[in-house]
């Protein structure tokens, strides 16, 4: 995207740190926001055992959990202040195991629309060894208006 | 499908819940192996507020952890015992807000192969007002064999 | 899906077979209307050499073509008589290569919505060695209304 | 991606031009190579009508056929000589109207590997009015070694 993407709302990243907080799936990956900007999020987490699969690596769907926050954060920067976010769907491909010590996860918008975003995510996983692309992700997001039940 | 499918192997169920209890991911979501034969198992889940994302549901990577174990194991019945498997990539659509007291995963192979086995997954949630579709999935998993950090 | 899917509009069997026509794609491809009924709609078409890749199957775009147009339609269905269809997404999984004479394309509604419908889809192929499943569809549609250049 | 992707062939362009020129749904949709690079290929097309749905925007399943070969030949462009390539699966987000003159698909290599090679792609359409994203693509791409049927 070399276009500039505009947020609704200049309580933007606030709004953002606010949700993430509210979060409890998140906390119990011990998920933190890193970073965001306008249409572009940041979250990390640590290795830890609970969060494994059968091989000891993380669990495809604990990345998924924290791809899909990415993205959906991501699309939710751009939002007015009273929309909430849905994810409709998202695909996510596994690249490498996810081996590390660290785990970062970037979602960015990657086409803003009034009812339907779409965003992308990549999650990097490091350890001794440097970093690894361990997987990248597509969501479909969209805005809700006016439901109390999905408001942030 | 109507094509019976065939295990590889005798044990199979037994293979599979050894592997279930193997996956600390599944014990932090409370994940149970409720009915396994070959090609297609079942797991559910209790509601958790540890599990919730900012609007009280279920977080969908949660239903998509949970989907994509399912999944995962519907593949792994019909295999060798000493084979491994690796989701490649799954996709899921959210269907309707993860609301319940107790949520259901039905995964089966749509398609065995030798290298590639395609399966299908649909969670469901029941509480006091009846059982709702909440997610299905279609995940693409690659057998491995020979490699020890990814057996069963 | 057990529930049976109504309508919005009596004449949805007429809509979507002058909707079919209108496709040229489709009649690039020499694609069929065989079967629609509320919520689910069959596509046919035969092999032919100009729809196929290098190794002389039929290209995997061919086949979501067809498939994509059975799950829009399938959603167009049960929609009001004003209302267009716009395809926001899809996923296909190629499960054989696309042998055969003739191709047979079901697309049935899995959750119907006011604004979001998920479709999914099967291909088969037939030939003289019988029938296989070559690819299987996820779908996500949206309803638009109130916009003349996506009516119908 | 950063790092450089390698050819496993140095003939790998004139295997890439080769191969595009026997795929008859390509030349069906009219679709052209304009650029090869190891790990990156560029195809664009005209509009037709030919190739429209009813709407009179070009045919998701075409700019997926499209898309799809993209991919698919980024990776096949770093295979070894006697390697062919099958798409497991794609997944496209539709992002815009697929409106304008002429479009142009890249693909480009996410994620490189043995067995499975993730690719991604970006479709625009160009008209009088500029530029726009009309969709990307996501897919994965298996190796095919020692079968005559799917070479190149």
């Amino acid at each position: 995207m070399t276009k500039e993407l505009r947020p609704a709302d200049d309580g933007y990243a606030e709004r953002v740190r606010e949700s993430v907080l509210r979060q409890q799936a998140l906390a119990t990956i011990g998920t933190r926001l890193e970073e965001v900007t306008p249409g572009a999020v940041t979250l990390a987490f640590e290795y830890q055992q609970h969060l494994t699969q059968q091989h000891g690596f993380i669990h495809a769907g604990i990345l998924a959990t924290v791809l899909d926050s990415a993205c959906g954060y991501a699309a939710y920067s751009l939002m007015p202040a009273d929309a909430g976010v849905l994810t409709i769907e998202f695909k996510i491909n596994l690249l490498s195991p996810a081996r590390g010590e660290r785990f970062v996860a970037h979602g960015r918008v990657a086409k803003p629309g009034r009812t339907i975003t779409v965003a992308q995510g990549d999650l990097y996983g490091a350890g001794p060894d440097g970093e690894k692309h361990v997987a990248s992700m597509t969501a479909t997001i969209m805005t809700i208006a006016g439901r109390d039940d999905v408001r942030g």
